[in-house]
């Protein structure tokens, strides 16, 4: 889908593929910010394909999500998923696990501001995946 | 203006207008991340109508710019100044004296990324600002 279809969030390139390995569907991955000063964050623009999302994972410092375009979700294990749309803002906080991604039937494009390492662990299964917005 | 005219840059909110003391021409703020973590820095999304513009001012630790919509400026002192556009990204160092606002014909809006004090200083006079993009 080209870049221009985005909903409102093509403000930046897409960047490359994001690693295979730790997202489920297209991903794309742009870093736009990563000199060492004066943040103490690198910050990429990741743009989702519908039903693409992150695997699980946890940031040892934590994260922050500024939500660009289109919509996806956001959730915390042990908590029910947060649908997410333009203007949101998402503070992760350190050592909770974690995934975001997509809509079904939309793009969904944020910017992420990691202070810190990311600890990557298991795809969310399509089952899960699929019962998000139906009650659970 | 309404918001939804801006030039692809209306992601968040404008927020309450800015310190009339600290600019010239109708501008607008809306701080969407002050959480004390995990981020060393403080987020606004900044909102400047056509020749709206900060004072020259200093970052104790300097400032990120992301640019999310229209066409500026930024210039440091002593500097040609630099044209601005959607996507464009600006690391501003640590003590140097600059100012960033909307070009003559275009709002002009970006997220600002600020981990320390800002130190205001006097604003950028009409004539100097009229010359931008004349060859100066």
């Amino acid at each position: 889908m080209a870049h221009e279809e985005l909903n409102g969030g093509g403000i930046f390139p897409l960047g490359g593929k994001a690693e295979s390995e730790y997202f489920t569907g297209e991903t794309y991955r742009n870093m736009i910010f990563t000199d060492p000063e004066p943040l103490n964050a690198a910050i990429g623009s990741v743009t989702f394909a519908p039903g693409s999302r992150t695997n699980w994972h946890t940031h040892k410092v934590g994260q922050v999500l500024l939500v660009t375009g289109g919509e996806g979700w956001y959730r915390e294990e042990g908590k029910p998923a947060q649908p997410l749309k333009q203007g949101d803002v998402v503070n992760i906080p350190a050592n909770v696990k974690h995934w975001h991604g997509a809509a079904q039937n939309s793009w969904f494009v944020h910017i992420a501001l990691t202070p810190g390492e990311t600890q990557w662990l298991e795809p969310v299964e399509d089952e899960a995946y699929g019962r998000l917005g139906q009650g659970e």
